[in-house]
């Protein structure tokens, strides 16, 4: 029996039925009802079929709406290249058309690597288990000399972040190359005397990315950062299913807004944040928060989260990152919204505390303790000087 | 000094100048007139700045318009992803923006390997200098047995066609494999005995498409197609620079209309397919024709390949190919939109040819010996019968 993956469009067109027949048949073998018999049998195992048809609104001879096209799933290597090819290649050009969403069968989730850590996987590196982890970013790297940013880093770490991230146009490193930075960082690890997990960019020729990540870990990295997008995501798939890289995989979502920013056309953001990069591997999905006012909208927010944490898929559930916008005194939205299982990843939250960074982690583990005891930020403010100055400037539930 | 890039962008903003004067600090620095002068001092030549602001409408208080930012180019390193992750990576999910532009010092351009034999050295391969060329595309390609794709293949050749390309779909192919599919297309191409070029389809992980590159040249590839986007326009780059890959790269637009077709987001396609894969290497740059269904507008179509062509860029100029929706009735059109150094490439307005595919070719070329030596399709079918069956067919100027 065939088995397929489904597909689900919202597009637009005179009749949405015989659009979803054409794309079935021209997004697979090409022709059919001309075909004489003999090829339909050589070709009928490839043939794509309509899975359901939706229309929403119907205006001026026009209906729009949903299609869903089920492809077969043998018509496709198991990689996501020929996936996109595949299922929107061609059919991205063609006019109004938004991918939303890909169901895959179990068969071919399996022939995914997907995160090799995972949720739990990190918690055990970490030995943290029954809170939210808490990251932050390095202001900024870029130009820095590697004194400044080891001097960035152990405040960060002082202040009781379980991760930290280098940013993610770090690509110009020759004032703290990543073999000093490794030394350096894992120094200060060392002598805070608890885990920490450091995300380092990964950059490079594509090709020469799964070396450059052992060449990392040889030296020291127990975590890497990719900008998934502008590489695309096989070699992030590459990289999971490679069985010498020994650490999670921080996938960043960089580019991301050119594809799922518009209504109607594009890629849907839990479809390529969530859905595709926990397939890829990703230990970590990083994305817009809520919040900020780089947002995303709240639905779109956590659907992302639900892809990241679903059984159903490839590899160990992976971390949902809702980024940006991120204080203390929003701990209490994040834990309602995400649960426990979130990473509260800050940047300006923790550099931005009127008493430097590590108030500003101090701040968050405050805010982050509160709410999984069942405290107020308030309450838990009395006796916690950084969460106090940090709920005066920005304000708290 | 300094040399910069120069991106440009279509936004909106309360104080559009405000908006690019954060632009150019929060991707470059992360943040200026707060630091030390010491600092500032440190961080000069990775500050980014203002280079124009054009408001061009201001309704309740919202300034629309583009703002041009100018980068260092020291920021990134001559690649890509860094250039997209550096100019656009957070930025493309902060509300309405299209990327529309970047402009490349000389210095990074020459950093880009560019094509390697780019129209002249195509024209050298198949000895043909003073007309359009012409590609058929296979009617179909998955899960047909070789002797089917043979017998395509032969009629194509024997049209008349100059190149021929797989499905870009064409990622299965059991039953006809490439190793296989390269001695029996290079056969009937010898038995013609003229060059062709056939665009064999690049398809696996992404680390080792170099090392599948070169297998195929080994065995018997004079051209190769890759989807360059599902895959990053990075590994087309380090394909163009590989020394060992002899033979011209064709980069299909699979996945493209994801990132052009909104009007407020995304990336143009003039810089999206012209620039960035000319920069990358692609020595044929395939997109939507302005003519067919699946259309560019007229002007994005020209610019393609105005950016394709010209002479400030990596390597040698590359052939555009615009496609879909074409006929033999359209070769005026296109010559005159394109000139000479065009690929007229067809599906549909070869294997739809009345009396077959054979006849198909054999029409589009004698289209375009007309409009080169400055005859009427119409005179010009007055003795030849494929185009006069043709024209029947499909109409023409």
């Amino acid at each position: 029996m065939s088995e397929f993956i489904t597909v689900t469009y919202q597009t637009e067109g005179k009749d949405l039925y015989k659009k979803a027949q054409g794309i079935a048949v021209g997004m697979t073998v090409g022709s059919w009802t001309d075909l004489p018999l003999a090829r339909q049998e050589l070709l009928a195992s490839y043939l794509g079929n309509v899975a359901d048809v939706r229309i929403e609104r119907e205006a001026n001879g026009i209906q729009q709406g949903t299609i869903a096209i089920n492809y077969p799933a043998g018509n496709i290597t198991a990689d996501i290249p020929a996936l996109l090819t595949t299922v929107f290649g061609k059919l991205s050009m063609d006019g109004k058309i938004k991918l939303l969403d890909i169901e895959f069968p179990p068969s071919l989730l399996a022939q995914f690597p997907g995160p090799k850590f995972g949720i739990t996987g990190i918690r055990e590196k970490l030995g943290v288990y029954d809170r939210p982890l808490l990251m932050s970013i390095f202001k900024s790297c870029l130009g820095l000399p590697l004194e400044d940013l080891e001097t960035q880093f152990a405040a960060q770490i002082e202040g009781g972040v379980d991760l930290v991230k280098d940013d993610e146009i770090f690509f110009v490193d020759n004032r703290a190359p990543l073999k000093e930075r490794l030394a350096a960082y894992n120094r200060i690890i060392e002598q805070a005397g608890r885990p920490v997990l450091y995300a380092a960019n990964l950059t490079g020729p594509v090709h020469e990315i799964v070396d450059r990540a052992k060449y990392a870990i040889e030296n020291g990295a127990n975590c890497l950062l990719l900008n998934v997008l502008p590489y695309g995501f096989d070699i992030l798939h590459r990289l999971a299913a490679d069985p010498d890289i020994t650490v999670p995989l921080m996938a960043h979502p960089s580019l991301a807004g050119a594809f799922y920013q518009a209504a109607d056309y594009g890629i849907a953001s839990p479809l390529l944040l969530g859905k595709l990069n926990r397939l890829a591997g990703a230990d970590f999905i990083l994305y817009p928060s809520p919040y900020g006012s780089v947002a995303l909208e709240r639905e779109e927010a956590l659907a992302i989260a639900d892809y990241a944490r679903t059984e159903q898929s490839a590899g160990a559930p992976a971390f949902p990152v809702p980024s940006a916008g991120i204080h203390p005194g929003l701990v209490p939205q994040l834990y309602e919204d995400f649960g426990t299982d979130v990473i509260i990843n800050a940047g300006g939250g923790v550099h931005g505390h009127p008493n430097g960074a590590t108030d500003g982690g101090r701040a968050f583990r405050a805010a982050i303790d509160a709410v999984v005891n069942g405290q107020t930020l308030q309450e838990a403010a009395t006796n916690n000087a950084p969460l106090a100055v940090a709920l005066d400037k920005w304000g708290g539930a």
